[in-house]
């Protein structure tokens, strides 16, 4: 919350020293959220700092639900004069690096409320990557005990492993920064940016997203971060060691690569014979917008609403891949698919020979049993997240793509869905409240890879 | 083939006695499938009759395909002049009780051709009951060993039990054929729809399909024998043998009608509330529809797809769900979602207390490790599968909710789509002859659990 604060300040000198009488609406803001921070570390201090799993589940979630409802505030209070349901969402939108928006005229906004935006992502992705490697493979949530190492479970390695990861993104952000810069963006479009490309976040500083550029270069630029946020973090740290083999030789990076040269080859090809797009535009135009999807960044260049049904549905699947474990991305996780793909091979094999023993590998070892049903109940549960979040955006009134759409990519933290309302062409403005509330909801679970969340809701629980 | 081949002489009978010429094309159809299929049996002459795991698994597949076929050609040779890609989507939407139809006119169309689509569905029901008893708790696919009673594995104990539920599955039939007849349809409405009510296939004999005879009666009678096809069919032996309370005591019954009955009640509050509809019809229009599509039968007495996004949405999720194993029915069913949600919470449960050890029950008996990973592997196939036919008619150029819907309802061998195109009130007549093929190919995997199909696509299977 104290971090929160301090973050708040940055807008505010923005909007000061462009005279905008936002800074006071900041400068409060940040006050406020500092003296409920300070108060929370003075009456919670203590000599003991080990959480339990229960408390750890707890905290998780109440800081991911607390820190957007503080975010919220500059939102509602700002000129904009949003209610707090649309400035929630827009705060839930940003620290979970979704994207989704209820903002229009973001070209002449001011400039406190774009780098507001732009921090929140930020400030979500350092967070994501630091709860990826330190807190969810000790909570064993859906599979990621797999990413256990010894040294998670002890915090003297942990610290000094997230500083360097810290380190490491602040070298990676000042070079996006300035290749966005060189290839022509002011100097704030420029910030801006690379905040929300590295957390794979996806809110711009113009109503055209990234389009507005209208930049090969920028689209490349954009495309190749989006690409490297989407890869286990941890694998860079080996790479600076001198380990340079570490990132192809993890089986994660290399099926997520394929998978994305392959929806990028099936796009494009259809961009090009269907639609008669140039060849070097049609591969231009797949790879930024198949990147942006399946990284759940939701950056646009175009309205792929109107390239046909077969992009459509393509991306209506990307959304819910996502990119790698332990990257800034969200959605079902690239090696999850994996251990699913490699159990149903067993399955088959197993057919085949009924009395023959199979075992399933992951990245050359093999996967135990409680990491095989801790993916494939994440995934049940996944698909049966969406069913009821569909359903219910039904109920609210949504038509059947936005409903469809808009619980896929509240879930997958991408930020734009599919069709008219909520594509890339559209804004999640004209929503009812209700649905805002439930989108929310979606991106939170999603963020927290779903048991976080879910088993709050055990009665089990609560109960002992 | 034989068998067909003298169910082809039915038809052919109904069509001579009202004089249709068509009586020669089923007559000449039955002729050439006979001799194919007395020097299949002559050239298969052997002592041995058993058959190793593989063998079993192409000779399913080999049958499935084989007979759509040859139950295609009196469709293609009739005065209807069908394409043979018509024709064989009709057989193959017939024989695996899916009731998908590409015809219209069916009011007016020779009883022949009417007969022998009910026809269809009726073998394909009995072929499923026998196939889920003999066959599949052998072929241990997707979790259906939990299905394999010691008495499966021998065939002595197996040949006896399916004679005895194919004289009751012949009782139960001329119980509908007699209510249909008494509550006020034709002698041969109420023979043809018993057919496809038992088989929850969907077939009807004319294009409003049961909506036709605007009969609350009807639509009562349709409801309850959807609902007794989509129950295990060997709880009816035990009930029988005079074990009453069996179907009640069986967990998957239970789960299956407090879902049928959640989704009443879910879909019928909103016709009250929200459309205005009166309570009695509201709730008549709700049960049969929810019934309908949950059972895979695909009746319809009204187009739902005029009642607003939020039954859309449930139907096309109730669609995938289905009855219960060793019915007629098809889609994901209802144990494997009991398997899924068992583990789920014991995940959940272990998520709380890591060094506990909790084991997940079905039927009050635990779930063993392969059954788990055979279920869970069937939930991802079947996610994959229906993602891969979406995609694919996505790329032959239907619409969003055509394509999405349409591969729906073909793996869950349902029957109608949602939309203009193929919802309940239209036909899938309009759509490409790929489109036609691609969704064949989907009720042939959805039909047979998708292993079996999906197992012969293996390199392995073909290697040694």
């Amino acid at each position: 919350m104290s971090t929160l604060a301090l973050a708040m300040c940055l807008p505010a000198v923005a909007d000061a020293a462009v005279h905008n009488p936002d800074w006071q609406v900041f400068a409060l803001a940040a006050a406020f959220t500092l003296l409920i921070g300070v108060m929370l570390m003075i009456t919670a201090r203590s000599p003991s700092r080990s959480l339990n799993q229960r408390q750890a589940f707890v905290l998780t979630t109440l800081s991911w639900t607390a820190i957007p409802a503080f975010a919220a505030l500059p939102f509602t209070f700002s000129e904009l004069d949003m209610t707090y349901t649309d400035a929630f969402f827009e705060a839930m939108s940003g620290i979970t690096t979704t994207g989704s928006t209820v903002m229009t005229g973001l070209d002449f906004a001011p400039p406190g409320i774009l780098l507001w935006r732009a921090l929140l992502q930020w400030l979500g992705g350092i967070g994501i990557i630091a709860m990826a490697i330190a807190i969810l493979p000790m909570l064993q949530v859906g599979g990621m005990q797999l990413f256990r190492t010894e040294s998670s479970d002890k915090s003297d390695k942990v610290i000094p492993r997230a500083a360097q990861l810290i380190t490491f993104i602040g070298f990676i952000y000042l070079g996006i920064a300035l290749s966005y810069w060189l290839a022509g963006m002011t100097g704030f479009d420029a910030v801006a940016h690379a905040m929300t490309t590295i957390a794979t976040g996806g809110f711009s500083t113009s109503d055209q997203s990234v389009g507005r550029f209208a930049s090969p270069a920028v689209d490349v630029i954009a495309c190749v971060f989006m690409l490297l946020g989407s890869l286990p973090f941890v694998l860079y740290l080996r790479v600076l060691r001198g380990n340079v083999g570490a990132l192809w030789r993890d089986s994660q990076v290399r099926w997520f690569l394929t998978t994305v040269i392959l929806a990028i080859v099936a796009v494009s090809t259809y961009l090009y014979l269907k639609l008669g797009v140039g060849p070097v535009r049609a591969l231009e135009l797949a790879s930024f917008n198949v990147v942006s999807i399946i990284t759940g960044t939701g950056y646009a260049t175009a309205d792929f609403g109107l390239w046909g049904s077969f992009p459509v549905t393509i991306f209506l699947f990307l959304m819910v891949v996502g990119g790698c474990a332990g990257s800034t991305t969200c959605g079902i996780k690239i090696f999850r698919f994996q251990v699913l793909y490699a159990t149903a091979v067993t399955q088959v094999r197993h057919l085949l020979e009924p009395h023959g023993v199979f075992i399933a590998y992951y990245n050359g070892k093999p996967i135990g049993e409680s990491v095989s049903d801790s993916v494939m109940s994440f995934f049940f549960l996944y698909a049966a997240s969406f069913a009821v979040i569909a359903v219910g955006l039904g109920l609210i009134g949504l038509d059947f793509l936005t409903a469809m759409s808009g619980a896929a990519t509240a879930i997958s933290n991408v930020g734009p869905g599919l069709g008219d309302v909520i594509g890339p062409a559209g804004t999640f403005v004209s929503l009812p409240d209700s649905a805002k509330w439930l989108l929310s909801l979606g991106m939170l679970m999603g963020r927290l890879e779903l048991f976080t969340v879910l088993v709050l809701m055990a009665p089990a629980f609560w109960h002992r």
